[in-house]
């Protein structure tokens, strides 16, 4: 976080900075070496320490966004909302960043559910809480919202997916870590050939990928606006070997909507040796004096995963920083090393591999409403949502042509049986012209909609018209079919076009609203 | 909030003094009178100040009930959750300890969506945070929990609800408030009968009292162990008119899992006259020296609703106690007196009437549980839950009867046919013997069951057998036609009695499983 430094006002450093540069590389006459320069910073972003991060805010001079003051230097900031918990007050507790723990800590259980037997799946949806430190962006940065995680953990030597077939097919956008460093664009791959040719690391993750893009498909989202963004080697978070953010294309740019990561490596190569941290108390008493004691506690109680990581930066940048009791040390070659000794094994461990897709409610919702919207031609006033059936709130309006008292039983019969149906539907029977109200049921997003008119109610048997809101073509036919014909169009089971086979079209009532 | 004088433990104060109350009532010497007057303070829980409720710990000598110790006189405590928000540290916040306010100020809107006529309702679900002191037993007290609310928002001159005919012919047992008060036991009533003889106020909260009934049986609660009870006149909250609890009989007795609110005679009679607190400013003066101002800023601010509950406050205690700035401060007779005056309205004004029926789902599931878990007759090890298939997790079993290899492609066809089908299901191939693997299904509540075996494989056509988990009954059909079943017998659109009629009974495999 960084405050500026008259108004107080606070920005997340990260965000800022990339802001920052990213309005740089859009100014003209920045040469191509600096453009690329100025990528590689925010690639790594996720990367630098705090001091870094301070060095770089000054190289770069970044001032205030909205007054142009001078800013402070970062300071680390809880994203985790703190709150107490019972009547003592001193019980610290966090709002959960994120679903996914429940389905870690069950994992017993779970396992237990499935028989002792992988792979199994695990599904969980919630809310969680981010204390940002500025919300924006309509649903798309919030401090309280909606995810849902899949944890599918798979025996890492088995790691092949029997359905992958069923997606192998799929022609998907996808920019992979090459293309993006490469300064390629995206490029649509089949599925089944990107696995092949080990751009997604293997076909359980692939499988997830291809699931993923159905349901953004089938939800509403266009085909165009959806890519999938392979994290860069040093974006990726330190237990991924290979993650996979769904984007969707907003008026805000591209935006990650899902996550798809496979939480492979981390605890497969970390469990399959034995370290430890030998650090070099004189050195480390010589730099920390009494704070040494927090160091040594701290680096022997280090699992292997982690030393292995650090040990990365080591031998790359010959130092990392550890955080204990709030505070930041730096430990640098000299205190320590890595010793590597024989772990003897009486049994075979097996650390299952887990493929974790999380996905952003509220993000994939504004993504709807977005690739959703949609004008008449000819007529720029009249926007609706083609929200798929599927996912539209109302599946279906029930329309009396006028107010004439004749059609309320049918009305009122269309909506027994749409309840009986578990069909949602929504009658409008105020005084506006069928055509105004066909307008404001289709702004709203109803998929269908049932107008009961004077063939209804004068000819036998009685009909009335089903209208189709995306064409605005209409069909005829009994009133006592129409409700199960709506369930199915809704389902999914049915589709307009075999609907349209089966009955009579009509054209009656827009055609005479257009007069009005 | 008491605490233990020694330990610091914490306890709810009104929750403790009415155990305290309810063990010295369950003593046989303890004589009628004695009872009576005990369930009146039991009754008044709620309405007794801070001084009155440490009164009573002493009357009754209230101990720490875990170590006898000495309790501390009772103090206030809020069981919101306290949080800070933004990175200032200086926005306060609180957790929401109820899913309705969004619903109250979305009202403008929500009543746009229905163009502006009254009634309507909206319906909400999500998390809610208390505080508790102490929570307990399982799902009935949590700090987080699911709670779903819905507000029907009504015209009070038109409070007849049109469906309440749908309704009005259930048997429900109801425990009023005249019942409680007079000591009789809750009775069986016909919904239609107490919205006729006043009993239940009116027939708007008798549809909704009748839905909830229906929602709670067909969910899976036993008739025998739902009852309705009505809150006291001082036990209601003081915006309600009329007030019933759905209660579930359950191992910890009686427990609320749904309320429904008439919050109705509030808002209307607040709203009809107008009226405000005519300041003694002498007497608050003498009284309150230099806190004066705050009892004076207090009283000017207060709406017509408070100001009208408050004075009958006046009217029979002398004094009622207002909170402000964190404080309290006992108001007199001599402080205070309501002016009334007349209001000249240039249009009418109507306060909708809203019926809120708000669901604990955690007590919910808790109820279908405890009403859902039977034993085999004649086996006491062989437990079950008889889940309603709509509720069931799990929808269907599959089930090869040995691991013979030959099963394979039929259960692969019936799992690839339930999931087209939307129906949740459960493949057990384990090498379990087919009745303890039926025991298994049944332990979970798995509503259906469908047994592979060699008629599969070896006559035409191809048939499976589909088991009852309740009756424990099987019938034979066609392995294609058995998905679509299950589907139907999980809606609820088709019944094991209609199934039953069509099929052939079978009675193969149970029978020889037995031998095992």
């Amino acid at each position: 976080m960084v405050k500026d430094a008259k108004t107080g006002e606070c920005y997340r450093a990260d965000h800022l900075l990339k802001a920052h540069l990213k309005q740089l590389m859009s100014d003209e006459k920045c040469s191509a070496e600096t453009v690329a320069g100025l990528e590689d910073v925010i690639t790594q972003m996720d990367n630098y320490t705090q001091q870094e991060l301070a060095d770089l805010f000054v190289k770069y001079n970044v001032k205030s966004p909205s007054t142009g003051n001078d800013l402070t230097p970062p300071t680390s900031f809880n994203l985790m909302f703190q709150t107490s918990i019972g009547p003592g007050g001193n019980m610290t507790g966090y709002l959960r960043p994120e679903t996914a723990q429940g389905m870690f800590l069950n994992f017993k259980r779970l396992l237990e559910f499935n028989q002792g037997k992988l792979p199994f799946g695990a599904a969980q949806i919630g809310n969680s809480f981010r204390n940002e430190i500025s919300p924006r962006s309509g649903l798309i940065r919030v401090r309280e919202f909606t995810m849902a995680e899949i944890e599918h953990f798979v025996d890492p030597s088995e790691k092949n997916h029997p359905k992958f077939s069923n997606v192998a097919d799929l022609d998907i956008l996808l920019f992979s870590s090459k293309a993006q460093t490469s300064g390629q664009s995206a490029q649509i791959v089949r599925l089944g050939d990107a696995v092949e040719q080990g751009v997604i690391n293997n076909s359980v993750l692939g499988y997830f990928i291809g699931r993923i893009y159905l349901y953004l498909i089938k939800v509403g989202l266009s085909k165009d606006k959806v890519r999938f963004r392979q994290h860069m080697e040093n974006e990726m978070a330190h237990y991924a070997c290979d993650c996979w953010d769904a984007e969707s294309k907003t008026s805000y740019g591209w935006i990650e909507i899902v996550g798809c990561a496979d939480r492979a490596c981390y605890d497969l190569s970390c469990h399959s040796k034995a370290t430890k941290f030998e650090p070099n108390k004189g050195a480390i008493g010589t730099s920390y004096k009494k704070d040494a004691k927090l160091v040594l506690e701290f680096l022997a109680g280090c699992d292997e995963c982690y030393i292995a990581d650090q040990e990365k930066l080591l031998t790359g940048k010959g130092e990392f920083s550890i955080e204990t009791q709030g505070r930041t040390f730096e430990v640098t070659k000299d205190m320590v090393s890595v010793k590597r000794f024989q772990k003897t094994l009486h049994v075979e461990e097996i650390v299952p591999n887990v493929i974790e897709p999380s996905f952003g409610i509220g993000r994939i919702m504004h993504s709807i409403f977005e690739h959703s919207f949609r004008k008449r031609e000819g007529d720029e006033q009249r926007t609706y949502f083609s929200f798929p059936a599927t996912v539209a709130p109302y599946k279906c309006s029930i329309l009396p042509l006028s107010q004439n008292q004749e059609f309320t039983p049918f009305v009122q019969q269309l909506s027994d049986a749409m309840t009986k149906n578990n069909v949602s539907f929504k009658v409008d029977d105020s005084s506006g012209s069928i055509g105004r109200r066909y307008a404001r049921s289709d702004e709203i997003g109803v998929a269908f909609g049932i107008t009961v008119d004077f063939d209804t109610v004068n000819k036998t048997p009685q009909t009335a018209t089903l209208r189709d809101r995306d064409s605005m073509r209409q069909i005829r036919a009994e009133v006592a079919e129409l409700p199960a014909m709506v369930r199915d169009l809704s389902n999914g089971t049915l589709t307009w076009v075999e609907v349209e086979k089966k009955f009579p079209i009509f054209e009656g009532q827009e055609t005479s609203s257009k007069k009005e």
